[in-house]
């Protein structure tokens, strides 16, 4: 795809030769992200940080990302106008919002909605998250994260052997990733989740008819024993059609240190796409592997600034010129990124 | 008047020879605004960009006006703080805030309450609209688009044929505008309005008694066949005393495509002080006039850019030095305000 | 204490000369605070201004102070994101935030909240508030401005005579001050509050063991009389045990010029932690002290200012550097830092 100008709206945009280009200049974030170098290479560009449903996470991380490039944020973090709410259409508040800055990252609740406000911006527009639909760059930072984490042991996505556990059936996160996944080659995909919560059918048959290989099972233990990448979501009971049916799996896909070591692989990498629950009645990854090494969900949002930087570098076709407009770090800067 | 160091209130603050000046510092913005050129002239400035009643357009577009000279912008969006809830004066506010930053931006819900604010103020305040009362940048940047748009065809501020649209009676916006076109020559004003919601009477003599022509009336196809700008603004049906008056006007003054073909030369301008309610229902402009060229309410908005870059300079006193801090573009700008 | 990369939590982590070092840096930082010259020491540094409760003013504050040592700011203004009320642990809050930003200011209404967050926290963490429990930059610019007040007549930290008034007992503000004042020599407290809302019983204890004199009364009048410093706080009805409690009391606390007058050494310096309610009603300090020079409570507010840059620069450890990274000061400063 030719990145400079082009809106980043959905993981079905990408081949594997842009994936492979988004990684390559993630990588080369590195030393900005982590300040060993500092760049001005968007000195006086404006990034649009539009969150008209909240969410500090994600807001926060683009908006860095725009930062780490120089450049500068203007954001709204709700609909707190109520401008959209009082019949505004998004085809006014884009050619509006459009004329005042140079790039746009917007999540907003109704599926679309990113793509139609697109549509009229007269600027590049980067999805944030529409709703239940899309959410590109959490796939991106995902892939991102599985590349690097298996690349210590010599593998690669190609030839990748992941789990993906939880509810898969309303899983956005996990939806998108199986597509970026279909890009590569010979990838082994093992779904575990309760009945009511599979996979949709149409993404394992798209993943199979690509040549992957796609097993489905509800049991936590006997699946995850041989896999390179463990990757929890969240399951809900409030999904099931009946508290019956929810109890019947209550506990069950709870993963913690002591399936951990019983069952996996010893370098078995766990992600998460967060926020994880981390209350006791949750039925998610227990904090108990919060010293594992393994654990990879901060090394994930800390990719995610790398993804969205080198969206940003690439959208705004300074990805070559980024080398050219350093300066030095001045301040401390610690041990922050080698734990 | 002397603008460096001047609070920004009130349209009644300027005379013909200052919005000249204003107009004549925006257009020199125009390069910066459309990123041909970059300026860093307010590098180590800081706008506080404080909205006590939401608005994120108007709050954007200052924010983004004070980034495109170099500035940084600190900002609130609500009355978050219980401060001013608590009891706290908006003396001791305006005393507190203005040790903060160099400049200030203000919107807030009560009339009067920006100037009160200034009064106390060790910094220069521009007014961001206080409730039903004044809002000086929207007055500016309309004017200055009317200026804009109609040099095209060889016309100017002065002998400008102009037709306002809607609930003359509440709206802030066709109010202020008046003002400022009473300080031109010639002006021939057209009020189209149903009989509840007529201009304001002491407007109108404000109007006349300063040469201009002034006609009022309730129909539209009549009244719009010979001006430069129809600048439409919204009706309420809430506004009237009763549903019966409403429904005697409703879908009477929804200006759309064939109504303006039929009625409207070649070349009027339409324009609407946004936002525009975009359902089917509203008394508003009409989507389908989106795609002629003459529906100028975009280049509104991206005028207040010029015009909120022109204040923020003349009140910072950098307008004559904005050129010699400027660095270069490095990033794509593709063709967004070549639309 | 070593500064460079250090949480700063609590006032309990400040020995004499800690205090005193921040104080000499808060110094050097003035110039800049009053825009006679601008620094980009931090510029490419990044603070996560992260407010979990609303606070526009300390928000504000140390967002402006990063930005004037060249720093950028990125912010939350509220639990906006449901993700601390999803069941999302503190632990994985600040791990996941401390990757985004160089330092963190952090406030959250929870005791506690802050240090458990610096625990998780790959950057130093500075408390902007948790709840009633710590808030030392108050603490340090409020014991800063005692010293600049103070220091015209030739007076110093040592041999203060300082009175604090108001609610003693729940005022976080009164608790923190105390103890960085037992820090030095020699200071005379006299604390005047309600029977009801004395200082706690360890507090005065404390600075009687560290040699201070400490007398308490429920007397206005008759204890300002020889003091150099009258800090007033707020007393709430509400925190009495019954209503005929609280009117023993009403009025008898509020501060004015007549009191001044009357009962205060000429030169006795007015301080209160702010936000003061101005309201008639009101049991505080009233507005007609706002043209008595010794009113010193938005000199506290500027002060801030410098104390959070003085903070800043030396966790990050650039206070030495500061004057090496100068810019010029472009624009219209006018008079706002000489009355």
């Amino acid at each position: 795809m030719q990145f400079a100008g082009s809106h980043i709206l959905s993981v079905d945009q990408f081949e594997r030769a842009d994936i492979e280009r988004v990684f390559e200049v993630a990588d080369r974030m590195e030393p900005y992200a982590q300040r060993r170098r500092i760049t001005r290479v968007l000195e006086g560009a404006i990034l649009g940080n539009m969150f008209f449903e909240p969410s500090t996470r994600t807001r926060v991380s683009f908006g860095c990302a725009f930062n780490l490039l120089g450049g500068e944020v203007r954001e709204t973090t709700g609909i707190e106008s109520s401008s959209l709410s009082k019949g505004e259409s998004l085809y006014d508040t884009a050619r509006v919002i459009s004329g005042y800055s140079d790039i746009i990252a917007m999540r907003h609740p109704a599926a679309g909605s990113v793509a139609e406000f697109a549509a009229a911006s007269r600027v590049p527009v980067v999805n944030g998250g529409d709703g239940p639909n899309e959410h590109p760059t959490q796939a991106l930072l995902d892939l991102y994260t599985i590349r690097k984490e298996v690349e210590h042991s010599g593998r690669s996505i190609d030839g990748l052997r992941l789990a993906m556990i939880g509810d898969l059936r309303h899983g956005r996160t996990v939806h998108s990733l199986s597509k970026l996944l279909a890009c590569f080659r010979n990838v082994s995909l093992t779904c575990i989740s309760p009945g009511e919560l599979r996979m949709p059918g149409a993404i394992v048959e798209f993943l199979r008819s690509a040549g992957h290989t796609v097993t489905e099972t509800d049991n936590l233990e006997e699946a995850i024993g041989h896999v390179d990448i463990a990757y929890a979501t969240r399951i809900q009971e409030e999904r099931f059609s009946s508290p019956e049916e929810a109890n019947r799996y209550r506990g069950r896909y709870r993963l913690n240190q002591a399936i951990y070591t019983r069952y996996c692989e010893p370098n078995t990498v766990i992600m998460h796409p967060l926020p994880r629950d981390s209350r006791a009645e949750a039925n998610e990854l227990d904090t108990d592997l919060n010293e594992n090494p393994n654990l990879a969900i901060f090394r994930q949002t800390d990719n995610g600034v790398l993804v969205r930087m080198a969206l940003f570098a690439l959208v705004l076709d300074v990805a070559e010129q980024v080398a050219d407009h350093e300066t030095r770090v001045t301040w401390y800067t610690g041990k922050r990124f080698n734990d």
